[in-house]
């Protein structure tokens, strides 16, 4: 177990990830189970669960919907036959009226009836695959994450639901950013195509402004700015709607489920 | 006749258009039968024709080759199947050792039975495709094309044949810009995604210093400029290289071909 929590541990499968979570890793997800998709978890009571769902339904790009549980049960059964969400994942956060209340590592003490999981896709998976196409993403090498910024775009709001479209910025040469493009299409399930790509002002994005200073907004000479919808849209629209109850994953601790990154490709 | 001459002639089918040419039609082909694919055309004497297929091969995004003659044979059947490439152009340029000579609207008399014809695809195609997703496209609306640059990026030799690449510049608010890559990606065949996009001092174009004042160089506020490799560098090429005859069609008018502007998408 030690060797888990020091990033030593190098799990090759999805199912010894979870494995790992449910007897003690609690660290983050990045490089474990490599060519597998990792998941954003939202999870919420069934009354404030509809809505979501339709808040997802109308914002694919912010919100791509892996998969819905049923009602009040934790298994995710096309995303890992052995997966139980209130012990797989490293370490969660409890809201409670969208104010943050917890980080815990089991959220067994906090399962009810009616409740609902929703895993989205996250960007990792087409990260990957920028890189096995040669593209750099030097923050990775710094052991950062893609700058994260609230952008003015709109979305479109559901019930209770509304948020800011959040955005990420990776910065690539202009051909790179030309394949980017090209390659993220590919994946509407973990995002898709770029919602802005050149000037951040157009979007209300000024890049020295991350949000809560996450990642690295670093643009350098001759690169051009490329702009994705984020995961953390969901989240802003659950604390604007202040459910009685939200578990989410930690930031950078995702579920790790058994599909393949390159099963998500359209083409 | 008259009508053709007059720009009354609206052609739906590309056998009136090359049936129009044979009978004294000699202007530009933009708008002629919509939703068929019109070719650039190069004709060289086989002892020059190997190079210059190599050339294209080498350099697909400038020079995406349809189709090649047999030699010294005048028909294209796959791009028609009563075509004949002496009469069905509506003018055409030509070239002794690399230096224009003159237009002439039938090339019967120069034809010698060691010619060979090279039909390459041109951007006509996918500024179609991109009007038809609701993109705007000013230029079109002008009556003119888009701006033509010679670039500093360079293009792989093949023999006597080398040149520049020839760029075209399309500009675009950013999330038009976006699906302009998806939607062009998708057409290899007509110069397929863009080479560049955002400054164009990376690739050594001043948007002021058009090739010949062809073209519109407009990029107004809040827009990108997209360059797309263009169909002038082969010419460049032959220019360069000098061949003791060579004939083209003249600029925009062009071999209108029986291929289906939406058949070439390669997805």
């Amino acid at each position: 177990m030690n060797a888990m929590t020091k990033g030593a541990w190098k799990p090759t499968t999805p199912r010894e990830v979870r494995q790992g979570c449910r007897t003690g890793y609690t660290g983050y997800t990045a490089g474990l189970a490599p060519g597998y998709v990792q998941a954003n978890i939202c999870i919420l009571p069934k009354a404030w669960a509809d809505d979501f769902l339709l808040f997802c339904q109308r914002n694919p790009k912010p919100c791509p919907l892996l998969d819905q549980s049923d009602v009040g049960n934790p298994r995710l059964p096309s995303l890992g036959d052995d997966l139980d969400i209130r012990t797989d994942v490293p370490r969660y956060h409890i809201f409670r009226d969208g104010v943050f209340v917890e980080e815990v590592t089991d959220i067994s003490s906090y399962w009810q009836d009616d409740l609902v999981t929703f895993a989205l896709g996250c960007s990792f998976s087409f990260e990957e695959t920028l890189q096995d196409a040669g593209i750099p993403l030097p923050f990775l090498d710094k052991g950062s994450v893609a700058g994260v910024y609230v952008s003015d775009l709109p979305t479109q709001p559901a019930g209770r639901y509304s948020a800011p479209l959040v955005v990420t910025m990776r910065a690539f040469k202009p051909a790179d950013a030309i394949r980017a493009i090209q390659i993220t299409s590919r994946f509407p399930n973990v995002h898709g195509a770029p919602v802005h790509i050149g000037s951040p002002e157009q979007i209300g994005v000024d890049l020295s402004k991350r949000y809560q200073n996450v990642g690295d907004g670093t643009v350098r000479e001759g690169e051009l700015p490329v702009f994705w919808a984020c995961g953390l849209t969901p989240q802003f629209a659950v604390m604007n709607a202040k459910p009685p109850l939200c578990i989410t994953h930690a930031p950078s601790s995702m579920l790790v489920t058994d599909l393949r990154n390159a099963s998500l490709a359209m083409l």
